[in-house]
């Protein structure tokens, strides 16, 4: 039991080399802001030209939303023992608006701290936290209503245009699928003061922590892309604090915009602090989670006391949101004993037993005041937790479900009336034709606050395929106007996920988000698509490798029915073999009609427009007999042979 | 090349035992109709008791539309160098509109079959093909507007309702979440005389080839359950007829409700022969690649008569359906042009190749009499394709897509003259906010003849992911009024899908299918996802496995977390461990609802009855102190001790 941090990681929290390598063909570049300290992470996508007889033109980089953190810049060491670096610590500094306490305020984590049987797996940390001064409120809401444009806010407007001027400077932006934005409002370029108001207004949150200075601020909210979290966590049957690391990293790495530390087994303190310290995105807890540990599993052993002294305990770690059922009331219960599945959300059911046991209010909505003052005195972002919502398609869109629902809408006006940042969590297990009503009463419910959902399963009779079932239903509501996506991997409903599982529930979502960014119209969004299907007509394989979102499985799956090396750069691929290839022949077409001028011919104008056929069919008939003519002269062969 | 049939076998064509396994608690049953040899397959699962703690009442078993033929009948002897039982000749011959051909009609189908040198790879096919006797039609679009119903249409009829009134007389069908249908229409009760109607209608087509009567008829409209398709065939590149046997019993067993042989390698005749003979699920083709194959893979010289031997030649083998890309124009073709991805169907590329280097219009269109004609001696159904599908997010709705569509619109009317049956190809790439559309145009134009899609995928930048990018299109285009919808494997623009691959994107198809079913209100398609979360809620995890679209994966993945025999009767599983449990908390919170009655504390039904909050809250604080006194009484403990 005496053994050092650094014995613990020499054996275990060593970051996976998978996690730290470059993706093919990029490199990560920092977009400086007009503020000191401002530096946004990209990722620049380099392309290959044309090929010469395709036109041989220059593609330009693309720039993607980079979740990765430092851990694929190669200019930065990372040491998991050290952290990253607190770049956000300045920024709050020069506000003057907090102060350094002299310990932890909470009770449990001191004695975490003093308990010397656990030196060997604590991060070895010497910053003592950061809280806001007395009468001072740290929340990015409060900045925002008093009108101040802060770091974090200028830091997302750059990040979230991915250089968008330069895009349209080059004339890639696609005007023609103005998306569908069901009330959103998204503006052609994101500037810091419509960051602002969108704060300001509640209709997007900046989770960040003072004391999480290590977090890329990133936003929530339906103006702006669509973001998706991963859950980690151990339970009492699985996975160690190395693990939970790695997968934190690894999440972070294909995409994950928050990560949720969902650990409900042993060392949850310790293993919260290592995740902290070495994660660039928004941490997000369940509290109550952690307190039902401290009272050894038994709900009704609860209280507001020990409640209270966890979330100080986590505030002062640095998580950024924290899931609180506090909607969840004592007259919804009964709502949920005909349902088929009852109550599925842990936390949900926990605060239930609790209220039955006691016959009491939920002391979440009893208390709700004074965990207002809590969340802004370190700015850590509200997610009100649905606790009843369905388990299944049996029980979607229920009484319970949209009384709770009710409930969320009112504690966020009173979170509101503290300055305190919101946004509510939202289904579950939701058919299709169902799944337009959860938006709509969220955003009627609760004045418009970002709505962040699980799914929703759009059936239930897939379990290890729920990743799919579910991003369905993710792709449908963040196009009505989800602000995030909580990812389900295919384990849902069996087991808990591996990292392949963890992977594969990301890319499924970053596809259902990127779907979603599409068909709302968000500025720039095309322009992954369009380099991709650009690539792909050009058959520039590697090209089609480095922006796709998984390049090592595009790459593997292309390698493993063309092994030969000469048709990877070759201009078909094994799906149609040489001759069936329709890009090929497409490419033929297009040659022909740069040799010989479509537009010379009659009978195009007469279709493009919208001459009657009749007309069309006649001068058709005389420009086809000419062409064709020409055609045999020139030997019959139209094949490109430049 | 001396080698018999048998030798062939003996090393390649067995069917893979994994196709045969019977699944996990289930068995075939045949429920018998009022016409001769009407006998319709379904999947009967049966389902353990509940625990006698959690009420300990049976559950009737669940019948699941089964696609999977004789294969998985523990008392049908398999043995593909026979063939499938001939079931359907019998209902041909009664119907006395036939005759018997002396030979083959194909000139090459006769030249394949003196071919002495390919013996070794030939179906030993001692049957000769029939056809329509002269000036009679086969079709049952020809027998619905007759009024005639065949055998066909009441097998139809209660394969789709799969034991409907049974399920209603149990009283589990669900009737809170009738879905949103966009002008479908579907019965509470499907009868042979609405399917007669539909087909009649042209709104559904039955693709059942009168040389094909191996076949287990199957119906596809928007009135009828979402049907799923899944390619199989070679490529110059890949694999040979084992395979691609193997592929069709293994799609069949996953749940493919057609397979369509796009073979452009060698053999395809033979190839096809082994497939259509082995095949219980309607067979499609796409002619004009074995056409192309024939003229040595150059598109200039592909003529009618060619095409039209072809035609012949996979009509009488049995074909169900063909692909016909007659709805290309010429004048369509330089609208391509402009585009990012340019023409992405193999057969529309080739057509158009083939209109400009004769500079004449598609001989195809200008051949469709005739085409009726063969379509109806045989009753073939039309795949009219869609050849201008868009291959990229910047293509979708395009003047060349919509154009094509508006000619398909057209020939669909002259089709219907001849009684000819048809299906409208769609696409494609299409992000979500423009699918709509899609629908509504392909409804308008084309007289609501059903509609066949391949996906729409809705983002480019996940290949490797393409079942899943399209299996969120398709399932939203499924609930819009597609009819069938054509899966997409993970492997699509990369390489050629192995086995794996293939179901993969069946299941996730079934998924996209199956959630379109809920949400337009498909009567009785909720009893499946129904007796799935009952069975997870109490915890019966053999059954959950049972009624699951893998129980393979679900099975696999249970045990891979949780590994002791204990745990798979456990009452939780390894994502939240014991006390964490949501379900089992619910269970008790519901058992303690049984014991003390909800029903009798008044703020129950003041909430249930929406009363005024305060009111009920008043009400709430007096039944919360005598319940809660209650409860410490009865020892703190509501955990089920029963």
């Amino acid at each position: 039991m005496s053994a050092t941090p650094e014995d613990f990681l020499a054996k275990n929290a060593k970051v996976d080399e998978k996690s730290v390598q470059p993706f093919p063909n990029s490199r990560k570049i920092y977009v400086e802001g007009s503020m000191p300290g401002v530096r946004v992470p990209m990722r620049e996508i380099s392309l290959a030209d044309t090929p010469t007889d395709l036109g041989g033109e220059k593609n330009p980089p693309i720039y993607v939303y980079d979740t990765s953190g430092p851990y694929t810049d190669p200019d930065v060491v990372i040491d998991v023992r050290k952290g990253l670096a607190p770049m956000r610590d300045e920024w709050t500094t020069r506000r003057n608006d907090t102060e350094q306490l002299s310990g932890l305020s909470s009770e449990y984590g001191v004695s975490r701290r003093e308990d010397t049987g656990l030196d060997h797996l604590r991060f070895d940390h010497k910053r003592t936290p950061i809280r806001a001064k007395a009468g001072k409120n740290v929340s990015q809401l409060y900045y925002a209503r008093q009108g101040i444009i802060t770091e974090e806010m200028e830091y997302i407007a750059i990040r979230e245009n991915m250089k968008l001027e330069e895009a349209r400077a080059q004339g890639r932006l696609d005007t023609q699928h103005a998306g569908e934005s069901y009330g959103a409002a998204i503006p052609a370029i994101i500037t810091p003061e419509f960051v602002r108001d969108e704060v300001a207004r509640g209709r997007a949150v900046i989770p960040a922590n003072i004391n999480h200075p290590e977090v890329e601020p990133m936003i929530i909210g339906r103006n702006f892309l669509v973001k998706i979290n991963a859950n980690i966590g151990n339970s009492a049957l699985g996975s160690s604090i190395d693990e939970e690391v790695e997968k934190m990293t690894w999440s972070t790495r294909w995409g994950a915009d928050t990560v949720m530390d969902l650990s409900t087994g042993k060392n949850i303190h310790e293993t919260r602090e290592w995740i902290i310290r070495n994660s660039s995105v928004p941490i997000g807890t369940v509290p109550i989670y952690q307190a039902l540990e401290k009272v050894n599993g038994v709900p009704e052993d609860l209280t507001w006391e020990i409640f209270r002294d966890t979330l100080i305990e986590q505030a002062e770690q640095g998580v950024d949101y924290f899931t609180i059922h506090a909607g969840l009331l004592l007259r919804h219960v009964p709502l949920t004993v005909k349902r088929v599945t009852g109550i599925v959300s842990r936390g949900g059911s926990i605060m239930a037993k609790w209220c039955l046991a006691h016959h009491k209010e939920n002391f979440l909505y009893t208390n709700f005041d004074k965990i207002c003052e809590i969340m802004t005195a370190y700015d850590v972002v509200f997610s009100l937790g649905d606790g009843l919502r369905p388990g299944s398609i049996a029980d979607a869109n229920d009484e319970a479900q949209f009384g709770e629902l009710e409930a969320l809408g009112e504690l966020t006006k009173i979170a509101w009336k503290y300055d305190a940042q919101v946004l509510i969590e939202g289904p579950g297990h939701v058919p299709m034709h169902m799944i337009k009503e959860n938006m709509d009463k969220q955003l009627d419910c609760c004045g418009e606050a970002p709505f962040y959902t699980l799914g929703p399963l759009t059936t239930d009779i897939a379990p290890g395929y729920d990743h799919i079932t579910s991003g369905i239903g993710a792709a449908m509501i963040g196009w009505y106007g989800t602000a995030m996506l909580c990812y389900v991997t295919p384990k849902e409903h069996l087991g808990l996920p591996n990292k392949d599982d963890v992977k594969e529930g990301i890319i499924t979502y970053k596809i259902a988000a990127h779907a979603a960014d599409l068909a709302k119209g968000h500025p720039g969004s095309q322009i992954r698509d369009d380099a991709m299907s650009k690539a792909r007509f050009e058959f520039r394989w590697t090209d089609q490798f480095a922006i796709a979102l998984d390049p090592d499985r595009a790459m593997a799956y292309h390698d493993e029915t063309m092994p030969k090396d000469a048709h990877k750069v070759a201009h078909f691929c094994s799906m149609c073999g040489p001759k069936f290839c329709s890009m090929k022949i497409t490419q033929e077409v297009r040659e022909y009609a740069n040799k010989n001028g479509f537009d010379k011919i009659p009978m195009v104008n007469a279709a493009a427009g919208g001459s009657s056929k009749v007309d069309a069919e006649d001068v058709m008939a005389k420009g086809m007999q000419e062409k064709s003519a020409e055609f045999k002269d020139a030997g019959s062969e139209i094949y490109a042979k430049v």
